[in-house]
């Protein structure tokens, strides 16, 4: 047929993603193993859900009385409110004075989606945005798709092998007035409290706009009111920001694009204001967000004896994630592993720093088909009784190849 | 505080719609009804939903080895697969070539969204939408705000009292080369032959994008086939085109966003350059799409009992829906309602046109507290045993009192 396509001028579109996946799925070897599953897995290898999910999603499914119509573009008003309230607290000043709020968005690239719009639109002056977190995050790109100039920043200071609080102060300095800062877990970096008060002193001058990203509340410390404490700080210095919040990590509800965007403003009118333009993004991104994540957890958090049993499940994960990270710890020890590994245990969450070179993370992927990204940052729980020895050993001949290939590049350097 | 708000200048969005559900809700009257929901109603005035679909959720529940991990961002390929067959029939040549594709979005806005930006980034010397169906469509909105010049068209012609596919020619000659139609249930228009091959003729000599809008397959006619017969017409003309397929409606899957942005290139190698680039927007838009929808209908399609129990529930619902329209008609005739109501049982579909003025909707809506749009376009599922008698007897009076007053108006002007 001699009909000229239409689409004959558009390429093939880069991956931007998932090659370290793909790499690892073609590979034919039997010990294979990957460490950057988004998600978090159980002891079995499987990704976790909260087990109060399943008995909820069953029960969801038996109701005859549920109507399955078309939702408010806005979301379901009482998934918003519990999980406001999960986020704040009951009692914080934001939901007590009626100024926080929210938009059910599908997931957090959907929340992020939908703030970005919002300033690309409502701050015009300021289109510049600083995305600082533990790693490269992908709402970089929908920032910059958008026309934002993005500039990004890591917590992770791979020669101290630590989260390193300065770089946000530092970076806040340099900042230009009135830019937007994505902030990702800085609740892990463990501010004293003058940082914090020079971070926010800097932030108010220089009328820097905080859109927070909450990924996994309670998947760090395994407590939920410890993970978003620092929003408390923001709220009561009188600050107005965004916050994406995410409750599929924290769930074990991956699929279902359970997030929110939040809004605090000064007042409960500003608010409604901000709400009303976010209503008409959402229509046009999607009309109706998905219920059925929304509607099981909305049913487990506004039920005391289901919300305490989901809390200790969350408990448990967190206190099963360091003590995998203590025997990780302890293994490498005792294997006489160069170097100290204390990071390890001293970061918190699901994906933490192995604190590895690049060639030593190469070693890992080529030679023992353990696949680790590049950066070395590993989701911990896909460590397992099963694969601790194998991971460890590989990690401790990685560490003694790189060193012995560096001092022969020393000797071979002084015969020079 | 003397703080100033960052969002001091972001006023309060007007509503875009949904201000008729509003007033409708209220209003204190006991008989108030509403004929203008999305969904299709059940006999007992419910929301609708296939038979078929309560049991297999119940089964998905129940189901201990189903991981609800993040799926791919072109979403299940299960449901692509089974969707697109569902939509072309498994023989057509779109599958056999292997040239037809699909990305899961989240609904049928999150269809529009996807393909406005695609033809926002790859058509940049045409950016002209003509948008062509029934009724005012919200995608209109979505591809105005991205900067489209879009001009919108009813297939109804208020005067004749039908849908005119003549309206569909015209408009085709006067449209600049290389604009998009959107074009919404061009199957209830009833094109002759040759009006069909007129019009793909101009379309295909002005180069026009076809981009169609299948919002409930199967509720047309009661059958699948005959409901997208005319897109085998494109296909077999060589055209390459996309669609927005719905699964809500079809399956009473509404809030779920159970969408597909359907993609027919002429051969396999543009097909994945185009999903390919379409995917890196749905990226940046949701990430993942959400699956229950997709895994219940992908478990009802591939099953051919359980897809035999849904097509058969798709033809009592269409059978229903012309028994109303027919009921409608004769109670019109009984009641000697002046004018001919054959336009009623003419039209196929839930939503249809009653046919009435501006000034009969007001009356229905003021005096009688039925609520009907102002274009006179309802949901026919509205009407049931219980409503029937009370909405017949108010067209009769409306049409009656309009004519009195008509009449009034006449030998006022004539004393003039």
């Amino acid at each position: 047929m001699s009909t000229l396509s239409v689409f004959m001028d558009v390429p093939l579109a880069q991956k931007l993603e998932g090659s370290l996946l793909k790499t690892y799925k073609k590979d034919d070897c039997p010990n294979k193993m990957f460490l950057a599953y988004k998600v978090c897995m159980t002891k079995k290898g499987q990704p976790w859900v909260s087990s109060v999910v399943h008995k909820i999603r069953l029960q969801i499914a038996e109701d005859p009385s549920l109507n399955y119509e078309y939702i408010p573009v806005m979301g379901m008003k009482s998934f918003i409110q519990a999980s406001l309230e999960l986020l704040f607290g009951k009692h914080s000043q934001v939901i007590v004075e009626n100024r926080g709020g929210g938009v059910h968005t599908v997931g957090d690239s959907g929340a992020f989606q939908l703030g970005a719009q919002f300033l690309k639109t409502w701050r015009r002056d300021s289109q510049v945005v600083y995305i600082i977190s533990s790693q490269k995050e992908p709402h970089g790109l929908i920032f910059q798709d958008m026309g934002f100039t993005v500039y990004e920043y890591s917590f992770w200071d791979s020669t101290q092998l630590c989260l390193d609080p300065n770089m946000l102060l530092s970076v806040a300095e340099q900042a230009p007035r009135g830019c937007v800062f994505v902030i990702g877990n800085i609740g892990n970096c463990k501010l004293t409290p003058s940082q914090w008060a020079k971070f926010m002193a800097t932030m108010k001058s220089k009328q820097i706009f905080p859109f927070f990203d909450i990924p996994y509340q309670g998947l760090s410390t395994g407590d939920l009111e410890e993970d978003t404490r620092f929003l408390e700080y923001f709220v009561s210095q009188g600050f107005e920001f965004f916050c994406s919040q995410s409750l599929s990590k924290n769930f074990g509800i991956y699929d279902e694009g359970v997030g929110i965007l939040v809004v605090v403003a000064l007042n409960n009118e500003l608010l409604l204001c901000v709400l009303s333009q976010l209503m008409n993004f959402a229509r046009a991104l999607w009309l109706n967000p998905p219920t059925t994540g929304a509607r099981i957890i909305t049913s487990i958090l506004c039920n005391p004896a289901l919300q305490g049993e989901w809390k200790q499940s969350l408990k448990e994960v967190a206190e099963n994630i360091m003590m995998i990270k203590e025997k990780v710890k302890e293994k490498l020890r005792l294997l006489g592993t160069p170097g100290s590994w204390d990071h390890i245990t001293h970061q918190n969450g699901t994906h933490s720093y192995l604190g590895l070179s690049s060639q030593q993370v190469e070693y890992l992927v080529k030679k023992k088909h353990i696949y680790v990204p590049k950066n070395g940052r590993i989701n911990f729980t896909c460590i397992n009784a099963y694969n601790i020895d194998y991971i460890t050993q590989s990690i401790n001949e990685a560490v003694l190849f790189t060193m012995d290939s560096e001092n022969l590049q020393k000797v071979n350097d002084s015969l020079e």
